[in-house]
């Protein structure tokens, strides 16, 4: 059974995209701690992060620098942080959560609710920054 | 005026150290989520992950990859998880954390007490395993 995120880079579950190679996708989390919230993943199904062969992790944060990049000229922080928790979706993901305050890490805190719209605009605004 | 890291990097401050090459110094993170905590910090002073060199990125998560591997040998857990936040030391550090649980990655808890003794003998242990 592939994993939701399979099903995502094959196009069966639509997302909202921010960035793809031919390694990696980013797209918009639906369930975001901060507007701007993105997902990097391996386009190789693995579960756990620090199994991902070392040449596919080596590029993972290169690839997430330049999508950082644009989130933060999209949604104005002080810096963009990096998460890798993993135990709801057994394949490998990168949050980027765009960050003032420790809390804004928080995922324990209530996620916002965007419409399937902003979340469009929003995404949209962060692949032309 | 030298950040906090590049203290403990250059030897004027003392650290119980996990890892270490010409590019990266692992050590155990004085007040830890839990027992095994580390930070990864590359020896280049930059304060924003994301405004590391390319190169240096890429680096960084092979290097902390085999820690990962030592410290979930001598903490046994679910997986090791990873978390940038770095609003406090403006010194770009990766935090490594032994999971099993969300909350075992929540920096709002209280954080562990462990003495020196017991820093030293658990740098030890990963630094064997």
């Amino acid at each position: 059974m592939a994993s939701l995120f399979t099903r995502i880079i094959n196009g069966e579950i639509p997302c909202h995209r921010v960035g793809e190679d031919d390694r990696y996708l980013a797209f918009l989390d639906i369930a975001p701690l901060r507007e701007g919230h993105a997902l990097v993943v391996p386009k190789l199904e693995v579960d756990r992060f620090f199994d991902l062969p070392p040449d596919l992790l080596a590029g993972m944060m290169p690839f997430a620098q330049e999508l950082a990049k644009r989130i933060q000229r999209a949604v104005p922080c002080d810096r963009i942080g990096v998460c890798v928790i993993g135990l709801e979706v057994p394949h490998a993901h990168v949050h980027l959560i765009p960050l003032d305050r420790m809390s804004d890490m928080d995922f324990s805190r209530p996620k916002l609710k965007l419409s399937q719209e902003e979340l469009a605009a929003l995404a949209e605004r962060i692949r032309k920054a």
